[in-house]
């Protein structure tokens, strides 16, 4: 899996049956800064997963990809490869505190 | 899954039985340009998706990958790894629209 | 799905049962370029594939990765990951002929 | 699989019903040092894995991604793509010792 | 599947009760070199897999990844994603040999 940031969202009203009643959202994943190893930076790439969980724009979210996007009563049958998993609350590294939900300037 | 634009199509007429039939678009990952954030720029990566939705040149499209692209009856019994799962009518990031399929410029 | 030139051939004697009696070929996968968008060029890397279509050095074709190359009746029971799922015959982008088996100048 | 440092951790409050009761890590994936030869170093990117093993910030561990992370009665039906298999005692190239756990500066 | 080169191997003493009892090796991808196309090189990445091979250092081998990974009757149930599945004998690139495994300087 990997931490990402919902940058905004997708509307698709031609798409295959079992697609339709889902929520489908930009995600960008985020990775260490390398240098001071104290925030998490974006990576600057751009991925659709879909949202189960109410995840909003500025959410720092964990997304799962491949046929495990398909691990959710919800999911099963949808021809999907990356899911919203969990939204993330606070993420330590070598006890330091590199983001937490609530102090998020972007919400 | 990843938003690509249609840039092409593809011909094989010597392929595996399972395969005859079904149309293959040549598709071209896009990303959320990073300086501006107001518009979907290409990765320059080319890769070939099957079609089912009509999808045409110029169109941005939703992909699936992996075993996923196999779940719909059409395609459950073919070896591809790549599906166009939606076209894609408008994208939001920060509550700007950063693409509307009807504002294309390339149809 | 990805586009690849057939490059050469690899050998394997000593290797997994069910691997036995199956043509192993190196393919370089490739993309539009990206400038000029009339031509189709290497991306430098190397993969392995297995072919059951006869196609031989120089062809351009159409590979399929992961749990998608056991999806034949040869292959299924294989430890593979990719399978040359048809042999390009032509390959179009806005409404230009990029690739033509026939013209291919390494043939 | 590949090998990766445990180098922190990320905690979730809403998630999905099944990832309840897990510890996630963040892992970043190392490669081996390509001049010298003789040390393991950072590719710089952060992942997530589920952890059933009680590794530690700084262990280095063997990550399994894909539908294998599924492959342990704890996570058979969890929509998880990354799993820590192992805890890597010590690495040996060119018969020498380029990993060892107990001389590691970082525990 | 790729070629890649033995670089190494790996102890685990603490890991999933399904893993005990399997060789895990360092591998390096290669590619061919891109000039001159007489020979392969390494990718500079590090990745580790299974062996059932007997494979050693400096070997040149073929690794499948993902769920083809289990595809064999002793890996069924593992939870791996890369396994060896030959050593290469030799390679041919446009009529040239560009690897034979008794001229390999490595071994």
């Amino acid at each position: 899996m990997f931490v990402a940031r919902v940058t905004g969202s997708l509307v698709s009203t031609q798409k295959l049956p079992s697609m339709v009643g889902y929520k489908l959202l930009l995600v960008e994943p985020y990775r260490l800064e390398s240098e001071h190893r104290q925030s998490l930076v974006t990576t600057g790439r751009t991925f659709v997963a879909v949202d189960l969980l109410g995840a909003g724009e500025g959410d720092l979210v964990l997304i799962a990809q491949g046929s495990s996007a398909r691990l959710t009563p919800e999911t099963r049958s949808m021809p999907i490869d990356s899911l919203i998993v969990g939204l993330v609350d606070h993420v330590h590294v070598a006890d330091r505190c590199v983001f937490e939900r609530t102090e998020d300037p972007r919400r």
